[in-house]
């Protein structure tokens, strides 16, 4: 078995903690710092402490923010009427990154799952709710991921802004752009028929 | 294009200098520590801040070392008279963890490579010297790569080696264990035909 010293062997385990991150690619990652990039590595550990000082949740719209001022909660984006919900952070700056939306955002920060233990208590719905009773929103844009806890949690919020009386929408699945009908699988292909829209 | 609040911002900048890490598994990586794992970010900044202050190069092998005190330069060690060249403290860690050679090493921490600026200097390749000269040593196994310039490397310090009258070896290059010959490439065939052993 390899020994690390106990220094080095602290820093390899909490690199594997990261997300992708195994023994290898972690031992790889510590001799770099060490070895190349000392000044990385210190700062890394400061951009580190910093952003756990300073990012929290946003407790509108629950995406991280910092300086309690939202950059996904500003009165330009409340104007538009628009709100749209995703599943996660990354599914949020997906969406910013690769569309022209400019509305404003809830981030259920995952999706239901009664059997993982996450209801609408853990996805802060009652944040939805309370949003959606506002009275500002219009449009309701419902982005969770077309897997079945997604679906489930799309009827869910979809019921919540109907007792609100917010018009829901559910973005549009079906053949991804450039994509071949000969390879795209069955379910997405019955989504594209079933989902046609007149020209 | 994605833009990020400044500290966010400026840790998924920090994360991407690991190695194997591109802009998304960054993205991926900030999202989850702070999101999920914010026990581990905090453990991470400490465990780096340690290591960067704890940690130190061996003056005598050049390995990571802690508490100027060299895991790998002990006596039991250096009484087995045998001393292991390798390129990298991964490649160390490698031949301590698979094979049962326990005597001691000198991490080169890099190649000659004149083209990039590394010569004997960076190499470290005067504290060799002084160690070959000290005469406890009788084998230098060198472990170096089998590239272009691992293979100058150890023609280089083996006619040191051959200098302080040390006996040289070089590790075995053929068939991998497990390997079928007709997968394997030309290159390592003809090594390994031209070093063939008697039975």
């Amino acid at each position: 078995m390899n020994t690390y010293s106990p220094r080095l062997s602290r820093l390899i385990e909490a690199l594997r903690k990261l997300p992708g991150v195994g023994p290898k690619s972690a031992q790889r990652m510590a001799f770099h710092l060490l070895d190349r990039d000392r000044a990385g590595a210190d700062k890394l550990a400061q951009t580190l402490g910093e952003a756990l000082t300073g990012i929290t949740r946003c407790p509108t719209c629950r995406m991280f923010c910092e300086d309690a001022s939202c950059r996904y909660c500003t009165p330009a984006r409340t104007a538009t009427g628009q709100l749209c919900v995703v599943e996660t952070p990354a599914d949020l700056m997906a969406i910013e990154g690769g569309t022209a939306y400019r509305g404003r955002y809830f981030v259920l920060m995952g999706r239901l799952s009664p059997l993982d233990g996450i209801g609408p208590e853990q996805l802060g719905l009652a944040q939805l709710q309370a949003l959606l009773d506002e009275g500002q929103i219009q449009e309701m844009i419902v982005a969770t991921n077309p897997t079945v806890e997604g679906e489930a949690t799309a009827y869910f919020v979809a019921e919540m802004a109907k007792g609100a009386s917010v018009k829901v929408t559910r973005i549009a699945h079906g053949v991804p752009m450039g994509g071949e009908l000969e390879y795209v699988d069955g379910g997405t292909l019955a989504h594209a028929l079933s989902g046609r829209t007149p020209v």
